[in-house]
């Protein structure tokens, strides 16, 4: 478990402040991670990489010369919201394009694809590659919707080595592809987790078993076994990595070569990761495949969860040649980088640009008063049901949501609370705060909370006092652009299954000549009617797959955190 | 806790093959341990370091260019034997003369010292320098007295740099007893690791509670409070290190260069410890000091124990460009050191020089016999013992005992029914068995056992057949050897409070005319008496210190071990 930290909210950022502040020499801070402190002797292609924190080393761990340009760094288990990725993009570019590659989980995918049309706007030249290393999370036939392990090494130091190479944009992009097809992971875990401040850990296994093929943040795996002994890890490992359907295509296992990275989730130790490593080299020796390079330690962790992966980079003579190119950073190091001859860049304190408070009428004021009242009460609302949401989406996804959505909504809170006070008008204080709620919660559930509280600010302005029949076509406006942004439909068990019966009942109320705050009570009791169904949907296509039946019959916390947030909303306007 | 081994027994041995078989770049397997695998061009001191097992990346980790040359490894948490390191040290050795450096730890110094003895007869110009940063384990007026946790990477880290700076033995040690009298550590510990096939852990903090200044291999600390938050631990670090008494001579803190390194001992991961960092880095700075490459990671485990420490190396110019001088192992990389240009050392088979089992009399054939029979017998009860001693050793020192002990019996009857089989007499038999107990057990313990064993043996011959008196006065032999090694008195707390009355009082029984079995049964219950009254006694010399009041009231787990098995031999004796 997780013992140290001063407040959890704050636990993301003091990383941050501490990991730049031992690691100077490598990185410094850059508004939503970190880039390079150092500055390579000729332009680059610039790769970006970036995901939740809680990984260490992966990912800003991996930045330096020969590895990566940047990592954008989102909180605990949830992405870096698209403004993080934008800005960590801006920073390390240097004229020659940009790659960015990161772990294929929903959240991710939808900010970074933010980004990179956000800098493509500007004429950046951005590409990316989403890593799909673990061989359990879909079969084979559906690799692109594999999620990303330790893997990720692979793929980014590949790519890193191709960019400090001088390759151009278009041939980065090919090899980081290749390494991704070369790759195939597999892990097993023997307990969670507990992230700081919570009370239990994420998920867990029972003594003496093991689940095999578990994620790297508690997402279901697909078999569960009693722990075998170190050789028996060895031959499990082997014998699914080797199995046929997992060899990539065009490789014949006999006479190959294969880079071999054991990985220690957290708290399996180096001596345990020995004695596994032996006897998997003899394995992979006795099928014919010679050796490359191995790597025993820790590369893709999950705070102290007792785990283990192998994965394997089967390599041609270039992937080879990447693989094995010198890089220096602060947790990856091979070869001879002398970074001390390198140029230093100086620290990037770039503040944002003050934003000027456009007028508003009085009674929008008024109106953004309520609101502001409103989203502090979502934020104590959310902070005590943290914990519960955060173990909810432990089963059914990655187990960053309750922590995301107090995160978030405690940004919001204090951002529209600022705004009041410098007399903003509704539209204007929804809009900012919903900048503050994703820049500050990343993940997927962030994302579309920021998208809600925009569209909803943008149908009431900063003139009107909002009638009824404004705050309904406002809500149904972001239902509207939920379902587009998040590609997801009712029965897909998202948030959207409990939005949907929210926005229509309201609209057909205020239809109907309810009053806002009956009607909003009215659509309130649906849409927790609704969440509670999402315990009886099979898992759909709107969130990484689940694959086994641990996801049948419980609710989906997106759903659930919606009810909530509206029945409260419901609560205070009856009391108005 | 560990979860994955094959055989407990196998477990040190397998890590070793797995460890040499993922890092061939820089080390080869040796006997003892490993050696480098790679030559530098000219001649250097090769610096040897070693210990128990249990602490990656200490040792072995921290061999190869700009680093250690050879490490020798010991069992999990007990000290390589004499043998080992010696085997090691004839590997790395360059003619230029040898640094032992190690933590200090009592069963360590013996082993290492009778390494360096056997060393210097031949002409090697051997010197030793223990590292003592641990300031808990002994107050400021006895520094030497002081054991030694992750202040070891200061130490070797300086020594190798100038080794590979073409220093001659006479610097390196200068600098080497330099960055150890600028070293200071302390450590804090939540909860205890759990050794391979053991049910319990070694040692258990209360939940929520922190133990402040436990040994890494849970020896007892100082003090126990309530978990504090990041900020407060990096307070109370701070404030002991730079309490007064703890600035080294000569040295002052304003203005001062210090190199902080921020240990996690197994389950503390990088970003709790990235949060605390980022706190000490601010106290150190306001307190004038400038930090200097700061180190924040996992320097010196103790395998998943969930603890912390700080190490403070205050450096003066001369130290500061040896921390900093490049290196290149497999835990440890710095600066740009091309390893692939370095000419590669072929992996060393050295297999031990056959044996010629001597010749011996049909009746000391018949007693070997007899003591085979009897080693067997003492295997089995240490190996149903073994958790039971490593729990009782781990109140009082340093946990390995049980473990230890197990292994030390299982290599002595191995060899025994070897030897046995080859018409060995029981002089020969009792003399390899004992070099095969404490090169398989090391620590103090095994060293001690491989001595009473050898001493009996030499008392007895291949010749008579073995009389009550020759084996009264053989075990009085015996005592006397373990006193002037151990360099142990009655009272002090070790296996002497239980050797001495066995020896005394079968000698006495002996003399007054007993039978061996008669006598040797008084004389056990002697021992199993003096083994409990340990528990009554004040913790003396015997050992490293033991602060705090958890050693009184616990037995001590040599005297128990000892009674355990002279009793058994006793019940052996009977049934004849």
């Amino acid at each position: 478990m997780t013992r140290l930290w001063n407040r959890p909210a704050d636990f993301a950022d003091e990383m941050v402040d501490g990991f730049v502040r031992a690691n100077g020499r490598w990185v410094r801070k850059v508004s939503g991670g970190v880039s390079r402190s150092t500055k390579s002797a000729e332009p680059e292609v610039a790769l970006v990489i970036g995901g939740g924190s809680g990984h260490y080393p992966a990912f800003a761990g991996l930045v330096g010369p020969g590895l990566a340009h940047g990592a954008a760094m989102g909180n605990l288990f949830a992405s870096p919201s698209a403004h993080q990725v934008e800005s960590v993009v801006r920073a390390s570019e240097q004229g020659r394009g940009v790659l960015l590659s990161y772990g294929n989980y929903a959240g991710d995918v939808l900010h970074f694809t933010a980004a990179q049309d956000a800098v493509r706007a500007d004429g950046i030249d951005c590409r990316t590659v989403t890593v799909t290393d673990d061989i359990f999370s879909a079969p084979p036939t559906e690799l692109e919707k594999r999620r990303g392990i330790a893997g990720d090494l692979t793929v980014f130091k590949v790519a890193g080595g191709a960019a400090s190479g001088g390759y151009s944009i278009d041939d980065v992009e090919r090899v980081a592809i290749l390494a991704n097809a070369r790759t195939r992971s597999m892990g097993v875990a023997f307990s969670g987790c507990t992230l700081p401040g919570a009370d239990e850990p994420l998920f867990s296994v029972p003594e003496g078993r093991m689940a095999v093929g578990l994620g790297i943040h508690g997402e279901p795996g697909i078999d569960e076994t009693d722990i075998p002994s170190a050789d028996g890890l060895a031959e499990l490992f082997v014998h699914h990595l080797l199995n046929e359907a997992e060899i990539p295509e065009g490789v014949t296992p006999n006479g190959a070569r294969v880079v071999p990275i054991l990985n220690g989730l957290g708290s399996v130790k180096s001596e345990e990761l020995f004695v596994v490593y032996d006897r998997i080299a003899s394995l992979l020796e006795d099928a014919g495949i010679t050796l490359v390079d191995p790597q025993v330690g820790e590369f893709c962790t999950s705070f102290d969860m007792a785990g283990v992966s192998l994965t394997l980079l089967w390599v041609d003579e270039e992937l080879e040649r990447l693989w094995s190119a010198a890089a220096d950073t602060p947790a990856f190091r091979t070869g001879a980088v002398d970074s001390g001859a390198l140029e230093t860049v100086a620290a990037d304190d770039t503040e944002d640009v003050a934003f000027v408070v456009p007028d508003a009428s009085p009674e929008s004021q008024e109106s953004a008063a309520v609101v502001a009242d409103a989203i502090s009460a979502i934020q104590e609302l959310l902070a005590e049901h943290a914990d519960e949401l955060g173990r909810l989406d432990a089963i059914v996804g990655d187990g960053d949501h309750g922590i995301g959505m107090d995160r978030g909504a405690t940004a919001a809170a204090t951002e529209a609370e600022r705004l009041r006070e410098a007399g903003a008008g509704v539209a204007t204080l929804l809009d900012r705060s919903g900048d503050a709620w994703s820049d500050r919660a990343g993940g997927t559930s962030g994302a579309l909370w920021g998208v809600m509280l925009r569209t909803l600010g943008e149908r009431l302005g900063d003139a009107e006092r909002p009638t009824a029949t404004a705050v309904s076509e406002g809500v149904t406006a972001a239902k509207d652009a939920v379902m587009r942004y998040g590609k997801a439909s009712v029965g897909d068990k998202t948030l959207v299954d409990a939005l949907v019966p929210f926005a229509d009942t309201l609209a057909e109320r205020v239809t109907a000549g309810d009053d806002l705050s009956t009607a909003w009570t009215t659509a309130a009791a649906a849409a927790t009617t609704a969440a509670h169904d999402t315990a009886g949907l099979m898992p759909g296509m709107g969130r990484a797959r689940s694959h086994g039946s641990k996801a049948v019959g419980v609710e989906d916390p997106g759903a659930v955190s919606l009810a909530l947030i509206v029945e409260r909303v419901g609560t205070l306007l009856a009391e108005r």
